[in-house]
């Protein structure tokens, strides 16, 4: 209702301001966020404060993926278990979390750092292609999968870099779209719906999950 | 689904984990608002982890009211057109916030620090009492007015600070309580609707808001 507010202490307004620049937070939610921190002793909200300084300051990104990394090479990357000839192309990190989590990829992944967006300015130059061309260039991959969101977006990064890339003797493949597991078919989307019949897949292959 | 996430850094991890710590965030939340920080520029991430950190190494707690200041002596309790001889007892620096943007309350406060509550282990030793009662007794102060919580915790500690204070010649009071502006009868509960019939107002009274 009343919009401005007056704080007892520039202190205290300063470090609500700079809470509620987060994504998501309001005004009141940073001042019940600041006030708990406050109840906490000085050790802890050091720790807090300085997590994020540390990790703006000392984070790393991998050099063959992009992905975020303690070390130079990320853990995966630099793991001789994993096989390096299909690359998982992925928009962000949390993309790589939610496929790791899968358990269900062993090859090695590439994040290009965003997505084809004119809308956000952001264009083919802004994310990592062309290091992805010189993976492919130098060898050894054998197949390329595309894991971008199923958006407008997404289906743009797709094609423009399956467009640059096609030249080089390498399998593109995008991951599978459909029914999610446990949706009713009543209350499923019609594109997607009309998708699933269209790409069928054999019975035998919808029993290896 | 998955409760264990794998984090590509530690420090990732860490950042994480202390924002998982603050009420109301999970940890996909946490790894929302980390991942937003970390795109924005240095300058700004140490602004953002420095204003908290600031905030608790400097902040100072009104030597009269205990009210959060940026001095030893708060805004309202150093100014002098303020009325001292009324305070408004409340639990916390939120309560005065709130009170102060109504613009209706030209006194003084003095902050408890909370409020009785046995389950949580906070009793009246807790609780900023004696120094309420060394104002009054330095006399000066015509009336004191709770403005607790309307909850059984806060009706307990409205009772002992009376028990405790009533010696004096002070006149004590409580905000009113009845049927919220704007509220419609049919939805109101009914030992709110009850109260605000026996303890009902004047009209002109009524008339003044």
């Amino acid at each position: 209702m009343i919009k401005e507010r007056t704080y007892p202490s520039k202190l205290l307004e300063n470090a609500v301001n700079e809470f509620s620049k987060l994504p998501g937070i309001g005004s009141k939610t940073a001042l019940r966020l600041v006030l708990h921190l406050l109840k906490q002793s000085n050790e802890e909200v050091n720790l807090f404060g300085n997590s994020i300084i540390k990790l703006k300051d000392e984070i790393i990104y991998c050099k063959s993926c992009h992905n975020i990394s303690d070390t130079e090479t990320c853990s995966i990357c630099g793991n001789p278990s994993r096989d390096d000839s299909t690359i998982c192309v992925v928009e962000n990190i949390k993309d790589v979390m939610a496929i790791e989590n899968t358990h269900q990829f062993n090859g090695k992944y590439h994040v290009l750092g965003g997505i084809i967006s004119p809308i956000d300015g952001i264009g083919p130059s802004d994310l990592n292609i062309a290091s992805l061309e010189q993976k492919i260039q130098a060898g050894n991959i054998k197949e390329v999968i595309f894991a971008l969101s199923t958006t407008m977006e997404g289906d743009t990064t797709n094609f423009y870099i399956y467009k640059k890339l096609n030249k080089y003797p390498v399998e593109f493949s995008t991951i599978a779209r459909g029914v999610s597991i446990g949706d009713e078919i009543e209350y499923i989307d019609e594109i997607t719906l009309g998708r699933s019949i269209v790409n069928r897949m054999t019975f035998e292959m919808s029993l290896s999950r």
